[in-house]
């Protein structure tokens, strides 16, 4: 059993070291014994938390027992207490932090295929109903997985589990049974430690409403494992499809696509986008997902807020999900921020973009009065010889082609062709004296299009260089 | 806020009647009143369980009040003890059961569009608690939806449950601020029941380990709510696209659909298919999902054991789940069962399958070796001109064509060609005298193959008439 285990569900591979978390209890003593039973190359690997009095004759115990076994050891320590207080976080908390890096990080540094870690059917229980507790999505309540990746600590070697089906009093009776002599950690008696209180006062208590409260337990960790890894593959799926670009405080949804979706795909990617973007939150509720899915379904508003700290806004067919103070990219557009002449064939418009200019008499080109919004022909006689480019100014006044007489309020007209919001001050505008001829990626101004009069053209267009 | 969750979550037709469920208690008496401020037409309706000396009180108060709204008042009762004895049910299983049926078949007699009944945060919390204790899947975990179907009860009217964001005691301010007079149930503090159990005494400890416990698990239950749906949708499409067949104790998948599909999804179905034929059972643990995943992958044996009386087999490119005893299908396949002569143009085979038969001089047709394993060609002089239709004996041997000398089993070849074990008894052999001389579907017999020699040539073919 245990031995399909480590081949199946660990995928061991009996040809390379495994780092086994040893700290001298029953489970880690057992999962020495196991491992090599099972006949993989095991590294040692003790982490002494120096936390109790008795901890450094505990190191030395284990590493003697490497010792005897001719099995390699490392080792190292810390001053757990001080980095919890550092930290704010607790002694459980910090140690298992400090003894994760050093683990991992010994891992590495030795080559290993894994990290094998002791913890047991009765640590899973302990999980899942702490995280039961305190409030958790499926990713808690689904417990520790037999193999899994840690990415915080380390993106490729995982972390596997192999005694997660046996029961604390079976790696007791192993050790037993195999003449192993385990320490007793004495603080696990401690009820000032949160995990204590359940082991020795909540379970039993729970087991008063039902007599195989842990069994029960166990088996829904397993189901809800089956359930997470399935909702996983689609939300991976999902996301690839519908996330156009995330940055620094923001996620962008391709709008279209996010539509395809059903509804709880379409609440499942804003929320994992959600909690991306705000890893601590818990806040990601029905009414937060319920009001970023109506706005995905009716972008109508400019946006809305979400929760956190966080709002959606929608611009140019995605649909962001940002920090209010997120720096949003815009090294998309061409942004201006002085006004300068048009004194060559080509001028920078910033971003990688750039502005080209050629005068041409009429009958030399085939001069269409519209053709994309990126180039643009104007009478030259009218514009005159001395272009200037320039962001906008206040009080910006434009009269767009097709527009016979009057004018419109530059700031509504980049409303109307929905240019982004963050993009309209740098904006870059070619003007003719005053007077904006052309906005670029738009169109250009009435009084200064080719007429049946025009003699001679300026040709213009606007590009990102490759 | 209510009045959004009436018309957005609950969905609920302002034209249209909503039937409420009304005991009396605070929750009942709020909904009443939160349904017609909202301005939906209502029916009231009470049903008594006789199980509380004053049920018959409340029930007069109930109807009072409904008389004195004007509204529409449908009652029923039933001798919920005997019900509970009868069927071995708990008597808030027993109550809730014939509850039910009385709400939803008044609901379809009056034209109701939805039932509504008064669950509020805390019977959703508690029902949580509840499922976690018993240990559950993701379906229990997720509690009660503001919306849902239960076809147990009717397969097209909804229960709705407008108050799951208000607590109890919510409802009971409600009360006192609108001048309702609810009763309390006295029952409520009776502690024999498991969830009384958890409100007076479960929950106030969990608050100990968590003083925002409630609260917690509702954003629990809501966050599962969303990864059920979308999980629901996921296996609902691939059920729909790997299972070519369910009846009375089976299911059965299309084993290439089913092996194009992830190892969790594969999983989740056969869990799913499990359930639907032992609805009971929480025994789908992880061993047996990999024990079936395993032999989904590589179905090498006939069989194996998945659980509670369930097995797996392969066979013609299906994957069945299926109960030992299960009547599995064989309507699809020809199946005789005494010994008869074909002494007409065409016969019956069973199951509209029909064996046609025509005799032929070598010189008019164009006489394959082999075409298809539907029809063959024989020599009519050796097969002489009296063949016969049998199913097999024991002892049956036959000579494949092909096969120069000797001869296999019958019960081999069918196993080699891998004709479906329950259809082997009952398939019809097309003999010359005692002698095999086609398995249909399958081979003719070497000895009666057309050669040079050949004068006449029988023609036979087995279809499926349409």
């Amino acid at each position: 059993m245990l031995e399909s285990i480590l081949r199946d569900q660990c995928q061991l591979d009996p040809t390379r070291p495994v780092l086994a978390g040893i700290s001298g209890g029953p489970d880690s003593l057992c999962l020495l014994d196991v491992l090599r039973a099972a006949g993989y190359p095991v590294i040692v690997a003790h982490f002494n938390h120096k936390l109790r009095p008795e901890a450094d004759l505990e190191s030395a115990s284990v590493s003697g027992r490497a010792r005897t076994l001719g099995l390699p050891f490392v080792t190292d320590s810390a001053d757990v207490r001080a980095y919890a207080g550092a930290n704010s976080l607790s002694l459980e908390e910090a140690a298992r932090t400090l003894r994760y890096r050093f683990l991992f990080a010994a891992a590495r540094r030795e080559g290993a295929q894994a990290v094998a870690v002791g913890h047991t059917a009765d640590d899973q229980v302990e999980t899942v109903l702490m995280h039961f507790l305190r409030g958790a999505g499926l990713a808690g309540l689904k417990g520790m997985e037999t193999l899994t990746l840690l990415p915080v600590f380390d993106p490729e070697i995982p972390i596997i589990r192999p005694l997660l089906t046996l029961w604390r009093a079976d790696t007791e009776d192993w050790c037993r049974a195999h003449g192993l002599e385990p320490h007793f950690d004495a603080t696990n008696a401690d009820q000032t430690y949160f995990r204590n209180r359940l082991r020795h006062t909540l379970i039993p208590e729970l087991e008063k409403y039902n007599p195989r409260f842990k069994e029960s337990l166990l088996r829904t960790a397993s189901a809800l494992q089956g359930d997470f890894a399935v909702l996983q593959d689609v939300l991976d799926k999902a996301w690839t499809e519908a996330v156009s670009g995330t940055g620094a405080g923001w996620v962008a949804f391709d709008a279209s696509k996010l539509a395809q979706l059903s509804t709880g795909l379409r609440r499942n990617l804003i929320r994992r986008a959600g909690e991306m973007l705000r890893p601590d939150s818990r806040d990601f509720g029905f009414d937060a997902l319920e009001r970023a899915a109506g706005f995905v379904e009716k972008p109508g508003g400019k946006q809305v807020d979400f929760v956190n700290g966080l709002y959606l806004f929608a611009e140019s067919g995605k649909i962001y999900l940002a920090e209010y103070e997120a720096d949003l990219p815009s090294a998309q557009f061409p942004q201006v921020s002085v006004q300068f002449p048009v004194n060559s064939k080509q001028c920078d418009l910033g971003n990688g973009w750039a502005l080209t200019i050629e005068h041409q008499p009429l009958d030399t080109v085939h001069c269409p009065l519209y053709t994309d919004n990126w180039s643009a022909w104007l009478d030259a006689d009218l514009t005159g010889d001395r272009l200037t480019v320039r962001p906008r100014r206040a009080g910006d006044r434009f009269t767009p082609l097709g527009m016979e007489s009057g004018s419109v309020k530059l700031s509504d007209f980049f409303v109307n062709v929905k240019l982004p919001r963050r993009a309209r001050a740098g904006w870059p505008l070619i003007c003719a004296g005053e007077e904006i001829a052309w906005a670029p990626g738009f169109r250009i101004a009435h009084r200064f299009r080719v007429t049946e009069k025009t003699k001679r053209v300026l040709h213009l267009e606007i590009k990102r260089l490759p």
